[in-house]
């Protein structure tokens, strides 16, 4: 094998892999990509990128791994999967794109809420004029990572007032940082939660009845970041008692959202099928062909996650 | 009458008069405000604030006159209203919350037109699941003023290519300017125009037949201006004929729409009571009290308005 190139196996699972392979084999430094399932010999193989889930097995099929990256800007879905040996190391894509889009997501949901957009549209439905009037609103952003903290001072920039909470202290302007043991002081005094933290053990279920309990009565949820996140049977009862007065959903415990599905007929969620931010092959293979090139050189990879914080 | 204090007839027609009134009253500048239509004796009045549409009359019940103010950004209902004599002052309200509203709205529309919210609320009504993909926008900003500018601006800001049009050339950072006879070059690459340019005598019904044939087939329109921009058959037609993908209105020649209007049930049209950017009675009072104070000192007023400019 040349020693300049190496061989990629692709398993994009639910997503096209064609521009992924098309894109990949343009790098002066790719042998092959191969795609998962396949039957060929992967014993070549130096480097995984992985959309979940991933299929069992696929690890265990390359004898030479040395690199496994996500696909997306999520890595859960690697950091505990058994079958990736500890010393290999996970990257995943930190993309400009991916973070402008995840915000402005994020701001179209809180405005939609905001200018009562669904109420219009109903309005419109029979012909009805009612100027209803909306407010300013405080907006609190749970997690002030890289999706985050550009969401939390996006807003703020906006003209909204920002708070936001994360697990270690942080400072961003225009925006009211809490950590630690602030979360109640946090929740209290806001309009709309938007969920941008990581999947870790300590954040997993972390959307539930004892934390919607701390919000005002009336807010409005947003959950962007996983599924995973959000006990679904707390938010339905914190929907129908009126703790929350809505929320605007892209990400689900399982994914597609099942057809029968409570989500999908409740008046009060508004349901988006995890299209907050999508990473576009075009930008995130110009992250991946960087780190190939590291491979190569032996260089450090960018965007290497720690598995033990979780991210 | 005290020299220190003013009598002031609010006009407020389709608004709420009382949060004005309260407001207006707190001034230590002013003596009494009267509300039109009233039997009271209007000759100690020298201010006139009033909303759209002024009731013949009004100024000439006011032999003492000596300032107009609109209770809104636009001016376009007063400019050519000939009760109002040549000599008197017309000022506007500019409030940074007037501009951030509409700059708001506008990013609002841009993006739920981007990331097809319509299209997801249809499917989740069939609890489908369809990952419509989105792509990067090209908006232009008809309009570089006040409001144009920042909304340009903004949307610069949040990532998305923007180019704008004006009568008189500007330069704006991170937006490409066109001006006096480049409109077709102007219109041609974009995918949304948002409307945001003054009604004067030039720019009356500038949104027709004319304009959207050099538009690119499926460009989106926004109105946040006027009504009188927009010539209503020509959108209908642009409509049907897919020259323009869909329109989203917020403001029309009649207010309110009529219910028998064709708007209200075209598919390709969202309709808002025209409530992108409301003035607020807490921010309009505070520029208000500031020009009361200015009309007695005898100092020029804020934001006065030329009235051969039409703005």
């Amino acid at each position: 094998m040349d020693q300049q190139k190496i061989d990629i196996l692709l398993c994009a699972k639910v997503w096209q892999p064609e521009p992924w392979v098309e894109g990949l084999s343009k790098s002066p430094y790719v042998n092959k990509v191969h795609v998962w399932p396949t039957e060929e010999d992967l014993s070549s193989v130096q480097a995984l990128f992985v959309w979940k889930p991933m299929d069992e097995g696929v690890v265990e099929s390359l004898p030479n791994l040395k690199w496994v990256s996500s696909l997306g800007a999520g890595v859960d879905h690697l950091v505990n999967d058994q079958q990736i040996p500890s010393d290999i190391p996970i990257t995943r894509i930190v993309d400009p794109h991916l973070t402008r889009d995840m915000t402005n997501y994020c701001v179209m949901g809180v405005m939609m809420y905001q200018r009562s957009m669904d109420k219009h549209k109903e309005n419109q439905e029979t012909s009805t004029w009612d100027r209803l009037p909306y407010s300013n609103l405080k907006v609190g952003v749970l997690g002030l990572g890289e999706l985050g903290g550009h969401c939390a001072s996006t807003l703020a920039t906006l003209g909204f007032e920002v708070s936001g909470f994360s697990r270690t202290p942080k400072e961003i302007e225009g925006v009211k940082c809490y950590a630690g043991d602030q979360m109640s002081e946090f929740l209290k005094p806001i309009d709309v939660l938007i969920n941008l933290l990581p999947v870790t053990p300590q954040t997993e279920s972390i959307l539930d009845k004892n934390l919607f309990e701390r919000l005002s009565d009336g807010t409005y949820l947003i959950n962007v970041a996983r599924g995973n996140h959000l006990v679904e049977d707390d938010l339905i009862e914190a929907l129908d008692s009126g703790k929350l007065s809505g929320a605007l959903l892209d990400v689900f415990r399982q994914e597609p959202l099942p057809s029968e599905h409570p989500f999908w007929k409740h008046p009060k969620i508004k349901i988006t099928p995890h299209v907050a931010s999508v990473t576009s092959p075009e930008s995130a293979l110009n992250l991946l062909q960087k780190n190939i090139a590291r491979l190569i050189k032996g260089e450090e990879l960018l965007h290497d996650i720690d598995r033990s914080a979780g991210y």
